[in-house]
């Protein structure tokens, strides 16, 4: 190392270490630990791969196009987690310990808030194109009881791969809340979800052309289920032979989450239905872990 | 270390070694090389801290409000480089090997591309409050040679500590541009700049409340100069015996940029005006360093 690149690690040093000195006050030690362990990473990131000034440019111009992009139908931010990885690690680092229960995956950036309340067995696809599909399970504890009036929240793509949010109309569809029955049961009609893009007209999906990724996720129909005493689980089911099942954008599938579709063809549907056509039916029990609180 | 804890350690190493794989087809092997180690510290930084599903949401949330606070006159991205130091560190990995070069400062958010220009020795206040202040030096290299012609952008806060592009009403002042003279000199009139707060009502804001930090700058006049066949030279000068010379909430103060300021009272200004009451002036040479092109 010669003299001037010791002047220069010095003096990058000096910064990193005027910036680490500037958070010491921090009142809550939480958040003193974030900031300083986050600037230490970003620091080193920066050091390491001798970012450039027009890289930085870049830096600043990629998030103003995100935060612009962002609003109450479309989440950016989430997409670039979910991309670089971060959403799933979260999930990895706050699974819970409890063997048995169902796995998390990501949250995504299409749930919403106030979905129309169904009865046990309606269904939540409300005109969503899409081969119908029958879904049903149990909500029970890791030790095997029932969980009755568990709240489940479920949300799928139609079968042109899009949420209700994406269309500029407004509409609801391929969404709902139900509460498990008296024996911890759940059923409801949906439609077979489909692969689809996640949304790559804006920097994220840029990002991912620029690296020669796809911006493809397997069909999946998303879970959120939540009952007092225990951990809320947010999860998807995804489809056995799905093709993008090894190339998840944004690498959600864990193989316990990976599900077989039925299909059914002039037959009575468990709620002595008869739909037109072919129909589909997957089963998949929801296992919940304890609640942290105790 | 548990049999559960590695479990976890696994599941999350296996997260991070997916992620930076779906990297390895970048074409562009910079781009691969700033992914993957963008990845790896992001990575790093979460599993350090154990980052929480909360805090993750608080994240997607402060940079959703960074982005929608954005626009065309207010960038909370680069005030959030800014206060992480990362904008400071950017400028120390890239300053050049120069000696006797002026050192670069931070670029700020501020800037606008179409200041006025004015003649050599006109005034770039254009209404801005303050009292007068008459700027003056050379541009030379760093081998002594004065650089005529040079390019010259100054920008700076009124005495009430805001720009221009600050105030709602699409006013132009505290900013122009100039070029040197035949021998490198250059001049203009200004308002001695005031310390400020750099703008705090937005979540970088709060992250600075937060964490104990103020959000004041200490007076400054920013400079960004440029010349054929020389680094284009982004910096500021500070006053000296400013109160927040030591604590500057973007980490950008380096001793030789700090000036002493002339007072000056019923003597006649080196343009051979007569000031009304007291002005001021500083004395400031700019010394480029050489381009990087050969």
């Amino acid at each position: 190392m010669s003299a001037e690149d010791t002047l220069t690690t010095d003096r990058e040093a000096a910064v990193t270490a005027e910036v680490l000195d500037s958070f010491a006050a921090t009142p809550d030690p939480r958040l003193r630990q974030v900031m300083t362990s986050l600037v230490r990473h970003l620091h080193a990131f920066a050091r390491e791969v001798r970012l450039t000034d027009a890289e930085w440019t870049a830096a600043i111009e990629f998030l103003t196009r995100a935060g612009h992009i962002t609003d109450s139908r479309r989440q950016e931010f989430i997409l670039l987690s979910d991309v670089l990885g971060l959403s799933m690690l979260t999930v990895a680092i706050n699974e819970p310990d409890a063997p048995g229960a169902t796995e998390s995956t990501v949250f995504g950036p299409f749930f919403v808030d106030d979905a129309p309340e169904i009865a046990l067995g309606g269904d939540i696809a409300q005109g969503a194109a899409g081969v119908a599909c029958h879904v049903s399970g149990e909500v029970r504890s890791v030790t095997g009881e029932p969980i009755p009036g568990a709240r489940i929240e479920v949300w799928e793509a139609d079968d042109d791969g899009f949420y209700d949010v994406q269309y500029p109309d407004g509409r609801t569809a391929g969404r709902g809340r139900l509460r498990s029955g008296t024996d911890g049961e759940y059923r409801f009609w949906s439609v077979l979800p489909s692969p689809y893009p996640i949304p790559h007209d804006g920097p994220v999906g840029d990002l991912l052309a620029a690296t020669g990724r796809g911006p493809m996720r397997p069909a999946h129909l998303h879970f959120l289920v939540s009952a007092p005493g225990f951990r809320t689980l947010i999860t998807h089911i995804f489809l056995a032979e799905d093709p993008y099942l090894t190339s998840d954008a944004v690498f959600g599938v864990k193989d316990d989450l990976v599900v077989e579709v039925s299909w059914h063809h002039d037959t009575p549907a468990p709620d002595g239905s008869h739909p037109d056509g072919d129909w589909t039916s997957i089963a998949f029990d929801l296992v919940l872990a304890p609640s942290d609180e105790h």
